[in-house]
């Protein structure tokens, strides 16, 4: 209720030329990562980005200084927000890791868990009679569990994201305990939901004190509402400060 | 030389107002295609459609009836020209199975070679301590060779693209024997070029008489060369009948 009661306070009306944020140094993660397969071929996810621009541009007109770290997508950068565009998961970390120190880091992009243990400089050729070749997959780096597990320059607020296609709860808590991050952003991304590249999204916000269940909202409220929460954070720290 | 005459004598303004492929179906294939391997990842290429939107819209503005089977693509459909929009390489296959009898075929599609040997309806969950997954690839349909070889309903022209790396002509030779078409447009896709997702493309044109190596061109006046001469196989094609 008193989280309610704050966001209530500081509703997008109340920003009007006020700039809650300024001073807060942001990394936003977006988009998925594409990891080559060879000269033509990569792995994907359908990833739209949607949700990280939206996260990027609340946080920038709220007043935070916000850097982009984006995976390839259709999206025009958003106003007042530095972007780095990136294609891999390794390019991606590197670019993160450029961008620190920070205050906050979302962590919303789809990192590949996997790439291909090849990077083929000429392209593979199905040649007749030939087996078909195999993908060995290897672990790309943990960018939400690297960034929580900083000694240096650690964020003092990291949130991450699940997409889960089951048991979306019970998956999103223990992944907040295994990255070590603050908070999970969970979501339901099964292809009946429509999340993945859509514009709506049902989060459930999981933290050190609990669940809080989102309703249906577009990817944009999502997103307003979570750069609140994190206003909220730092509004509550500093007054503990 | 009676080719570059007829080409001549056929350029773009000898056309205003005339639809000298009135009376042809055209069937043109154009984009990758994208093979799931869960419900949030796949396999892709780097396709961008430029090339084959070209040439649909090029055969659709000299009259050509044109069915443009497209692969996930960020292009607008061209104006006169059916789309058919599909994702894998099996689905491609069926929608321009649908779409025939046509008098020529161009396929221009970057369909992939394989696709995953799952389908996975729950995402592949990245398990701690767990090994990680190996992808079994399993050859798709051969969408050229398959309407190449038709003994019912065959295209009286079939027009295939070699995308290749190294030995472009000798690649391009050997698969116009090995598909059974008859042109084989083929280009050098290395990432130098920056042919694919490009503006400019470098083709040669293998047929049974030989090769022509076209100059670097824009893909639109690739693909309105490739109509004049497929309007030539039509109109030589009449004189002779």
């Amino acid at each position: 209720e008193i989280l309610a009661a704050i966001e209530q306070h500081f509703s997008e009306n109340a920003f009007k030329g006020e700039l809650p944020l300024k001073g807060i140094k942001a990394l936003v993660t977006s988009g998925p990562t594409h990891e080559p397969i060879d000269p033509v071929r990569y792995l994907a996810n359908r990833s739209s980005g949607k949700q990280g621009y939206a996260i990027a541009t609340a946080l920038a007109r709220l007043g935070a200084e916000t850097v982009l770290v984006s995976g390839p997508t259709n999206l025009s950068p958003p106003p007042g927000v530095t972007v780095k565009n990136v294609e891999t998961a390794r390019e991606m970390l590197a670019a993160c890791e450029a961008s620190l120190p920070v205050d906050v880091a979302v962590c919303a992009a789809a990192v590949a868990d996997w790439r291909v243990d090849i990077d083929a400089t000429q392209k593979i050729k199905k040649e007749p009679g030939a087996s078909t070749p195999e993908l060995r997959l290897v672990e790309n780096p943990d960018i939400l569990a690297t960034i929580s597990h900083l000694t240096t320059n650690r964020p003092s607020l990291v949130v991450g994201f699940a997409a889960e296609t089951e048991k979306v709860i019970e998956h999103a808590v223990a992944k907040r305990a295994r990255k070590g991050c603050d908070w999970i952003v969970a979501n339901d991304v099964s292809p009946e939901t429509g999340v993945m590249g859509g514009e709506l999204n049902t989060v459930h916000l999981i933290t050190r004190d609990g669940q809080e269940d989102w309703p249906l909202l577009p990817k944009q409220a999502v997103a307003e509402r979570l750069a609140r929460r994190i206003l909220a954070h730092f509004t509550d720290r500093d007054k503990n400060a």
